[in-house]
């Protein structure tokens, strides 16, 4: 059950149930079909950028007030570096020309069709061209571009507090334009993983788990911040500043969440498309919730107090682990699915904070080793698990071996951290030269 | 002008319209019609899901600083459990087989259809089976399961700042598994109130005076705040910590009511449905409008000061009372009935005051009291005086008496209000061990 | 190519290509074509909506402590009155019979029509007048309403921290009432400006210079805050209280602008019509992210530091420039016009400065010097240089001068400014009597 993103014709499950089901019933008309198609890839992606929004809260939530702002600007900076790299060769890298390979074609920029420029402008005969595509290319374009912004929001979580600006903005470029869609052209694109027979929905690894290989690279070769691990193993508390915010952003990501796994349908003009994109909207809040009561309960057994962070992630682990697999006929399954990928991050942060890398936010824990998990559980149903390990362990190292290399040119030559005096006042002050909070008596004095 | 929200063809008016057009105009086709109502169900689901997000965000705006990561906690547990018991008994208990009675039937999940999964699967002749069915049917009970969770969302609300979580949360299993389903059976699962007449279109009584009735069966069960109500019939004001997040959780549950009342007409599919949602959404937003307007004025005469926390409250309270019945032909009647509405809530809130139920947040005044009056104004238009107040007795009657006996349950087995000292503390860290600001100089001392 | 808002038939595009395009190809049938567009204008809508809560982040997060229960108040309120206002007579005023003049008719309300009532009551022989008018109505009236709102929410912004409540929302009323309506009818109305053939698509004029005329006619009559201007021209900041709030009314922003363009398209059922609603989603998306990448990059060069809030400003802006001509055809010229929106904002926030006119939130700059930035740009494209800058001159004059003459009116009669002791103490203390932050230690004793 290969699945290509980028469609040619007339949307996965559509067409073959027009041509199975013949000409006796009423169909959706192309050129309606081409408007619903189109509508929902600008719908469900309006909702996908929404995601960076929740990124930029949940993250605000979890940083100390003395690198707010500074969280602020990356995560608005990421979203705005990712649109333009995916437009200049992202996009082409990824789907232009891939054809069973391992990349796409090196041109850049892409925008409308001359075929819908001309129909745009009035010249009627093109209808027939435009509808033969199946939906309005800068819709699919718009779709695919959100995505990358999320991959690249994940790396922004883990490295805060402590990673210079525009180091990171500049591997956000070399992610977006560079990395991600390579890796994406091997399974959406139609490369060589999708010829294979690996499955990926909507992304649990090509997104996230390919965010959180970066962020885990970036970590290692950064370094914990200082004063988190102390000596005989102890770890820290370094709590984040004002839990309202994160728990808006993870409501923000929820919702968001339903475009991203959705929209993936990549149609809904046919009754087959509707009918499992409302199965996907179902799965997808129900992995969710899943995942947010696995891990209280999880947290009242071990712990002996529910942890509200732990029960945010949980909802993120269980998003990110449905997210290879929205689609599966029981919402049961979707729960179970989604409630181990509580249960994982649960045990996932601190044993990734015994290994001393510093995840500000546990995004490795909610996004690489849920969608690990997640992109897993789809050999369950599919039976292939031979191609699923395949695809998890090729883009884990393909991901891991070019960001590391990015991180440590990044870091042998311009540097990624800021200096001591620097971390101890506060990236807010240092980097931006203004306070998140200034008239509230918080700062750099304090934590 | 009975409602019954689960329909089994096409649309509360699309279908007897196209009977009424006869075969000589061109019509939605079915197929298209299938994709237009699963879409609007998605959507506007979406929209109502974002509610739960307003909710966190006005209490955790309205409640003080101890007891601010508790209310966040409580919040995003409720919509999960909300979700998961509407999927294991809830939905089947309100919309299967009611058939003019008091109940559902008692069957455990809610999945997709066989025919939905072979159409799905690629078998062409399930396409007719499908459509017939007028929308997928997982939208459906998507959109409806939003729903049980507004109605737990206000409960919440009420009792911050001293319930302890877990009872709470027991509370909410029963809520959303029996009370919301059974009550929900008799208007729009074609029970008996249905059959006699009663009228509710989204939810006045059915969704927010059900959660108001709960909210304050509980209030009065689990008693008021420590210091709140001093002698001589004093009250002491204990502010909301954080206006901004009280006033955008108002601005979101705003948006998310275009869903709550928009995805309500059932069906977008047909000029009918379509025009009518478009009423819809005029009306919600001017009730609204209305809401907060008069509510700014009275407060402004009363107390010679505009009240913000009065105003947010006067838009929900406009919005509930519209939700009853939110397509009535004229914009100034629905303005009309939100401006009641807000009127409502600047004379309950300190009516309840005065009967010492503390009410953190306003919730009674806004969706009870609004709820009641919006469900009696339906029958200024429909004429059916007695058997709105039969409905709102009959639903009063039934929340009010079985939610007492869940908390009285709760309270004398496993105790459902923390300590004096944890009260003081702050529920936060007593219960949760964090705190929500950690580094903002606030806390237990202070209030 | 002027371009009516309110069309009479069945959408700029997709009318004249149908005809150009004959009966040879499947064509959205009408019924289904009126469902599409009617629910475009309410999602869209619905989104627009947003904004408003958007604002209110941006400006609860940039002004101080002490005022922000009153700029939350501000902001909800003028929402509403500016929905109300629009209902009575501002909509009428706007579009009834302007014909190519100054101003439509003087009448009161904007209800359904009496087809659609008919329709929606079940008259079926009512379906062919429904569907010739394209879309629902109040679908139509509820998407140009919610533009006036953020017209209004402009003005907020600027004035915040020292101008009265009451005065404020008088100026809403005639802003929204009758100065908005008046000027809109020249250009979307159909009257003297859209046939001369000046081109505005979504309003860079209309909405934003709109708005931007009358907060900084309001702001050189009101006076700048206390102590802002020093001696020897010294400008004192006084940063905003809570940034990540402002980081989120700037996401919220981003999001509820493709509503705001996309619906603009003003139709979605036809493949004409889809596809350049996704070249408007696309172009809207990259022109912020250029202006984001751009005030960063700016601010970091002349001031080696990266300034947060001028990065969210141009997003703003860049947002702002695309919204005359967002649907040119190639995303790179999107990018460049949205890159000199974020350009003009960082150099004009320090001319205003210079020029003590004092603009709390930067809207002036983001919102009018980009707004007539991006009216102009219309001509690189269509050639009407003569046109563009006729508009922005004619429109400019009206309302700088009708607002004047309202922000004196007010000035001399019942007072516009609270005096020094209550801008001392706060707006919120002083005309609310409340705080917005009551536990954290903030206050008029700070800054």
């Amino acid at each position: 059950m290969t699945q290509l993103r980028k469609l040619t014709a007339a949307g996965a499950i559509g067409s073959a149930v027009l041509l199975a089901a013949g000409p006796a019933l009423a169909q959706v008309d192309p050129e309606t079909k081409f408007a619903l198609d189109t509508f929902s890839f600008l719908i469900c992606g309006a909702l996908v950028m929404w995601m960076a929004a929740g990124f930029a809260m949940l993250e605000s939530g979890l940083v100390r007030t003395k690198n707010t702002a500074s969280i602020c600007l990356k995560n608005i900076a990421l979203y705005s570096i990712a649109g333009i790299c995916y437009y200049v060769v992202g996009y082409n890298l990824m789907y232009a020309g891939v054809d069973g390979g391992y990349i796409g074609s090196l041109s850049i920029f892409y925008d409308a069709s001359d075929a819908e420029l001309a129909l745009i402008g009035g010249d009627g005969e093109q209808l027939q061209g435009v509808i033969d595509n199946g939906y309005s290319v800068m819709s699919d374009w718009f779709f695919q571009m959100v995505f990358v912004a999320t991959a690249a929001s994940i790396v922004s979580g883990t490295l805060a507090e402590r990673i210079r600006v525009w180091p990171f903005l500049i591997f956000v470029v070399v992610l977006s334009a560079v990395i991600y869609p390579i890796q994406g052209s091997w399974v959406w694109g139609g490369g060589w993983l999708s010829e294979m027979g690996f499955s990926d929905f909507a992304g649990s690894t090509l997104v996230h788990s390919t965010g959180g290989w970066a962020a885990l690279t970036g970590a290692i070769i950064l370094g914990a911040r200082k004063g988190k691990y102390g000596p005989e193993g102890r770890v820290n508390p370094m709590p984040g500043a004002i839990l309202p915010l994160a728990t808006l952003g993870t409501f923000v990501l929820w919702l968001g969440w339903f475009g991203f796994n959705g929209g993936s349908q990549l149609a809904l003009g046919s009754a087959a498309d509707a009918a499992n994109m409302a199965i996907v909207f179902a799965n997808t809040n129900m992995a969710a919730a899943a995942g947010v009561v696995v891990a209280m309960l999880l947290t009242q057994f071990i712990y002996r107090k529910i942890d509200l962070t732990m029960a945010l992630n949980g909802a993120i682990a269980g998003l990110v682990a449905i997210t290879a697999n929205p689609d599966v006929p029981a919402v049961w399954w979707a729960m179970l699915v989604g409630g181990v990928g509580g249960a994982l991050v649960v045990f996932a942060v601190p044993l990734i904070d015994k290994l001393k890398i510093d995840d500000v936010v546990g995004a490795i824990s909610a996004h690489l080793v849920a969608g690990i998990w997640g992109t897993f559980a789809v050999a369950f149903e599919d039976g292939n698990f031979v191609e699923q390990i395949t695809g998890i362990i090729a883009i884990g190292l393909f991901v891991s071996i070019t960001s590391a290399i990015v991180w440590l040119v990044l870091k042998f030559t311009i540097g990624i951290r800021v200096s001591e005096e620097e971390e101890e006042l506060g990236l807010d002050r240092a980097e931006l030269g203004m306070e998140a909070y200034p008239e509230f008596g918080t700062g750099s004095g304090r934590l």
